[in-house]
């Protein structure tokens, strides 16, 4: 590697964000590069559960007049300005899958006049599209994809209704061109519902300045909630209260312990609840939320691209010498993961890594993940870890048979 | 009162289901009636739940692959002996709300010939119909109610489709004849879904005896699982793999980690899932379904009669001269809660009782509900929740200005 341990090391020093590491619970010996899939534990989160199972435990039912019934909309502000959006945009709810489902509901129902089209990108996270087409199989509504990459232009024609795609690529780390898209989109009349599984957290998202109107997204990846933490949902104030949503539970009615018969929507965010939720998990994302507020994301995107750039210049050399591409888009089109394809060596690599403690991820075909998240990683595990990379590709340890059976779940 | 303190120690004394009650943790100076509402907390659930924090720190990614993946289905094992199911039966998963949805959807997209119309009681748990109505609002389906205690038989025409009913009114704690309201509605070509919450863990349910093939619960009352555990959702074997639920997502796929561009139902219970699931509260469920394991539900369903039976017996003077009326249905008929009316006193009794650490409840109008569970309630508990009862009654201490005001959100 031509980059030294001393070069890395200064920028630690230079680091504005360096203090935050420390109040994360980090294994011993682990490099983790896989914050984009589940993020690591901030050191207030157990804190935040144990107290939540103490309230279970001594206040009991007056428990969910104690903080936990209003967690969604509380979170949902906490969480507000780390993606543009202002008070009462953002609901904490439920998962991606579903919350996807309300708004092509939310959207379809009041669009005039109406189109019959549900258009996807080829090669988005899958559950974007399956939601999308279980909707359309119990509707009128037709599913298409569009091909990922190509021109989403050539796809809008006056059919579609509601187009959905992700900020950044869960794969190839691509960040889009959220402006220009959407107002794509707007100008064709239809709507489009951004995911920002990958970019919320990962860099600073301006949903008001780019005039989204509609939004989800999930907090077990770069924001730390938790194992299967819940979802957002983020609906423009103008574009509120103008009709249902599909999935009417008793926590979205106007008047929950009013027990009407009949469904009325709560105003505002709050009708895009559906049942009850866990309190649990929500006291965990608050305890990271409290953590996010006092970040500088303008510094963490900046420290974002020096580590994935630090990266990439450390592996070049093993990566032309060894036939790895790297699909890694350039900076101001990347989120903040480094991508690269191998697909004869990409899944031993990978597990190679994770034997010594490097862990990244790999998802077919070919494909080796590395996120990197700059609360909790320094410049120097960067440094670390492209070593252990460049080791573990040159002398062949990948090659060990242990590497090549694939039985992870994940 | 009538009946001695002593008495209720001699129950105690008989009780074999006396020594689960150690196995909670149950605040001091509280008899807790209110457990059909949010359970008490098992005392295995803490380290239960502090098991998984240690497992998301130390093993971060890899935790899916150990136990947090599969807890929808391995869970749903677990529940299925209480419920008269069998293995591959029942999934955990999502809340009541979503699963109905999935399940008026599954049902109806098969179901030959096709008819337009969704049946629920009316005075169910709101959110049953709320999601029914919700259903049909995006479809071409209708949303019926049939008049609460009324003979279904009148409603069930050849339009109806399906039908929502609780096992256990929320309300009055009715105890509905699941064999034959099962055989009238598939004698009319429908189906139903049968709402478990006020009866799972609080009866022995036999849903293969009563030829039930759809039902959903919640995990949270009876089952003690943690505020706001997930629902589940059962669907008899010879009725799985009919085709898709709306709310395909990526746990449901049958290869989710494939990342196929188009959906394909998973085979069997599991594509009742949707998204990502929180691994803490499955934690905290599981390590109550566990004890749940061991409970002869013949002894659960006697003490719960005997112990609804003592405190009718103790009230039922104090209740004749202070005009409550008593709606808790004859043992045979009932769930495991006494039911009191009086809509000028009910709420400031409430109030009162709880002021002196005796947990009930209150719906509007009128509704006193005292729950009784079985595993960690004594017949002294009973005795004294009654005597409390009796005094807070008779001295008119319910009558404070305090007891009057109405800011609670549950």
């Amino acid at each position: 590697m031509n980059i030294s341990l001393e070069h890395a090391k200064q920028l630690d020093q230079e680091d504005p964000l360096s203090h935050y590491k420390s109040q994360f619970n980090l294994p011993e010996g682990v490099i983790y590069l896989d914050g984009n899939s589940l993020g690591t534990q901030p050191k207030a989160s157990q804190g935040a559960v144990e107290k939540t199972l103490i309230q279970w435990r001594q206040e009991l039912i007056k428990g969910w007049n104690q903080g936990w019934f209003d967690a969604p909309e509380r979170l949902g502000n906490l969480m507000a300005p780390l993606i543009g959006a202002k008070e009462e945009e953002v609901l904490i709810t439920d998962n991606i899958t579903l919350n996807i489902y309300k708004l092509i509901g939310y959207i379809t129902e009041t669009q005039q006049p109406k189109r019959p089209v549900i258009l996807s990108e080829g090669g988005n996270f899958p559950t974007d599209g399956y939601i999308a087409q279980g909707f359309c199989h119990f509707s009128e509504f037709e599913h298409r994809f569009f091909p990922e990459g190509s021109n989403l232009e050539d796809y809008l024609d006056d059919q579609v209704a509601v187009v959905i795609m992700s900020h950044v690529h869960y794969r190839t780390g691509v960040l889009r061109d959220m402006k220009v898209i959407t107002e794509k989109v707007h100008q064709h009349g239809a709507e489009i519902i951004w995911d920002l599984a990958h970019s919320a957290g990962a860099l600073a998202v301006d949903l008001a300045e780019n005039s989204v109107n509609f939004a989800v997204g999930c907090t077990y990846k770069y924001l730390n909630g938790g194992p299967g933490s819940p979802g957002f949902l983020y609906v423009n104030k103008a574009h509120q209260d103008k009709g249902w949503q599909p999935l009417t539970g008793w926590h979205g009615h106007a008047a929950p312990f009013a027990f009407d018969l009949d469904y009325s929507p709560a105003v505002g965010i709050t009708q895009f609840r559906t049942g009850t939720h866990s309190a649990l998990i929500y006291s965990s994302l608050e305890a990271s939320l409290q953590l996010w507020k006092e970040v500088d994301m303008q510094q963490l995107r900046q420290k974002s691209l020096q580590m994935t750039e630090l990266f990439r210049s450390c592996v070049a050399d093993v990566l032309l010498h060894h036939d790895i591409q790297d699909i890694t888009p350039e900076p101001s089109k990347r989120g903040s993961q480094v991508s690269l394809i191998n697909t004869e060596k990409g899944f031993a690599i990978v597990q190679a890594l994770i034997a010594r403690g490097v862990i990244g991820d790999y998802r077919e075909p070919g494909l080796l993940r590395f996120g990197f998240t700059p609360l909790y990683l320094s410049y120097e595990d960067v440094w670390l870890a492209a070593q252990h990379f460049c080791d573990v590709v040159e002398s062949g340890e990948y090659k060990k048979p242990e590497f090549q059976v694939r039985s992870s779940v994940t």
